[in-house]
């Protein structure tokens, strides 16, 4: 039997990190692997209030199919709250709910690209949106980053050499997998940059609302005079991820051709869920939510550097997030994250290899750490556990210092 | 402004139908153009039971990120049903949870179709199933059916004369939009051919359960010696739309191929939606709850025919459909259908005009009714004023009759 699959198959591969990552889920393994929230920070007991009072109160239409855009008092909700805390102007004509926000990564592949297309993106990227844009047929062009966000003159570059640039993908809040965040300053000029040369730029912001310290800074949304960002963002990170809720905000002419992707991809989005989120957040406080998380993983984080900073050799660097879940370590360059890990996973701690965060390869010496779904004593001692295998991994030269 | 959208976009155009739909959620509307289930038949008061205990049971795995291929219960439950129901012999591995087979749908297109390649479907055939695969840039060649299912000749003489054939789409069981299902030997008869050819197929069966009289006949899937088979089907019929839960069925090299797709395209479905439905097939007989919708809709198809031969004239035909959602009628060959709803509008009485589900074109004279959705009074009423606007557009001749 010879089935011809389509060509793009041939990019999308099972990547042999899932197959480890089966691994990771043995009750005693220590992940920093995944990206999950904190389970025992999951609203729980008000999940079931609000789940009643949804049923009882419009039980049918919950049930119901719906329309495409999604449910409005949920989307006016979402506008209103990237206005106040990321200071864009939406409002909710241009907010679209999706199946998380990985669902509007895949829609934007399908809007923006036809196969040879150019996108540009962080280097590393969120891995996830490699493989979601890749079902499109694109090439990647990696620009650099510096501790502030994207390397403006290697952005300014890359418009110049390349001809079919369709799309910039770009995550400036405590990028996954870096967890490194722009700088006010860099996001006005990468807006400059952008509304010069127009091209449309997807914003993925998952995590902007985790910030530990600062205030937050504006969205490239708020910045943007020519229509051209589509910002996408979801519920997972400050809620659950379990309600598949996500969305992203666009300008009329786009969200429309939006909406004709998700009629043919999945028809609407569980009316149910999204009435759920809508009533907890009229009936509950949703920032002390979010502020019981941010407090949750700013301990995490703490605990997570303050290990790295007394366990790891001086040949090993690491990023300090102001937010969000992840952070990122680079190994010397003779090390190969992939062999370290499956000597790692014998001892029980797991991670990920950076390179799948590279869509042109590279970053066989970095990985990425999760600290959000640990707890305190588990991340010190996985961290312990993790320079042990890399301090038994060191050249000479380097284990000396 | 002079955003680039990707070729695909050219196809994938705002229906003027769904304008027009929109006027049909006006309150005093008597619609027959939606495919939405009865509401009336949603089992709140047990969803509320499900939904507690599930949050209680396994609220942090509930709410958390799951794993892609859906929850194993769940595709336990789904195969043992499907094998049961309709003669497959599949197993939980072989089960891939999806969003709706809406979903499905979209995930077979960009698994199977490069630009040009051609799709086998119906003539004619659901009409976002056209919009799913549209994307995907393939060339449609409808197959003529009777009231048996596909004319096979046809089918034959289209598998021989193209070259790019992808793929076979088909809805065996009450085909969306005609009502009509094929005969055992049909069904037998068209996987002889599929397998001699080697062209894999999409059976879509949404309403397979939903048979009103007879015994339910075994799926093409189970006729499927080769592998050829993916089937997809929901609980959007049988239970809830709501809750967005789908399912394919697909021998172990494609299903791991919709695996990849569905990472790339939102990671996972809702976990506690599947745990939901889990957990009111082990605790409530879902059987009964079946048949109370094959009662329901029986009484709601009887009174649609009874009434249809009542009321229209000879020049107008009609579909019995012995199952599902939807009849299908063809006018005589001077009348639009488009016109006539625009005028029935008025009358506050809505269907679909036929020319959506024709992928070529076509098809002006024809219209689909939906016969769940509405009450038996609503049914009579509309179906009265739909046949006096009918008739005031006929022709002298076609009148007198």
């Amino acid at each position: 039997m010879t089935i011809k699959f389509a060509k793009r198959m041939n990019e999308l591969k099972a990547s042999e990190i899932r197959e480890i990552l089966k691994l990771t889920q043995q009750k005693d393994m220590i992940s920093f692997a995944g990206g999950l929230p904190a389970p025992e920070a999951f609203p729980i007991e008000a999940m079931k209030v609000v789940a009643e009072k949804v049923l009882t109160e419009h039980g049918e239409a919950a049930l119901q199919y719906s329309t495409t855009e999604g449910y409005e008092p949920l989307r006016q909700k979402i506008a209103a709250r990237m206005n106040r805390l990321f200071q864009t102007t939406v409002d909710e004509s241009n907010v679209l709910i999706t199946c998380g926000s990985q669902q509007a990564l895949d829609f934007s592949g399908k809007l923006f690209l036809d196969e040879g297309d150019v996108v540009l993106c962080e280097s590393p990227t969120y891995l996830a949106a490699i493989s979601a844009l890749k079902a499109y047929g694109p090439r990647f062009r990696e620009i650099a980053g510096d501790g502030q966000g994207m390397i403006l003159k290697e952005l300014e570059k890359a418009l110049e050499e390349e001809k079919n640039v369709r799309m910039i993908y770009v995550i400036p809040d405590f990028q996954n997998p870096t967890g490194i965040s722009w700088s006010l300053e860099r996001r006005q000029d990468f807006m400059e940059l952008v509304n010069r040369y127009e091209i449309p730029v997807i914003e993925d912001n998952p995590y902007g609302e985790l910030r530990f310290e600062e205030e937050r800074l504006p969205a490239l949304k708020s910045m943007d005079r020519k229509n051209l960002v589509v910002y996408t963002s979801t519920f997972s990170k400050t809620f659950c991820p379990g309600l598949r809720i996500g969305w992203l905000a666009a300008t009329p002419d786009i969200f429309s051709k939006y909406v004709l992707i998700k009629q043919g991809a999945d028809l609407c989005t569980s009316m149910r869920s999204q009435m759920e989120i809508a009533e907890y957040m009229e009936s509950y406080d949703f920032n002390a939510n979010v502020k019981g998380l941010i407090d949750l993983y700013r301990r995490r984080r703490d605990v997570m550097v303050d290990m790295l900073e007394q366990t790891m050799p001086a040949a090993v660097s690491f990023t300090r997030p102001g937010g969000g879940l992840f952070l990122w370590v680079e190994l010397p360059d003779y090390m190969d994250a992939l062999e370290l890990l499956s000597i790692c996973l014998q001892q029980k701690v797991a991670f990920i290899p950076g390179a799948s965060f590279f869509p042109n390869g590279g970053g066989k010496n970095t990985l990425r750490l999760n600290y959000s779904n640990m707890t305190e004593e588990k991340i010190r001692e996985g961290i312990k556990r993790l320079a042990a295998v890399i301090r038994s991994q060191l050249k000479a030269a380097d284990a000396s210092i």
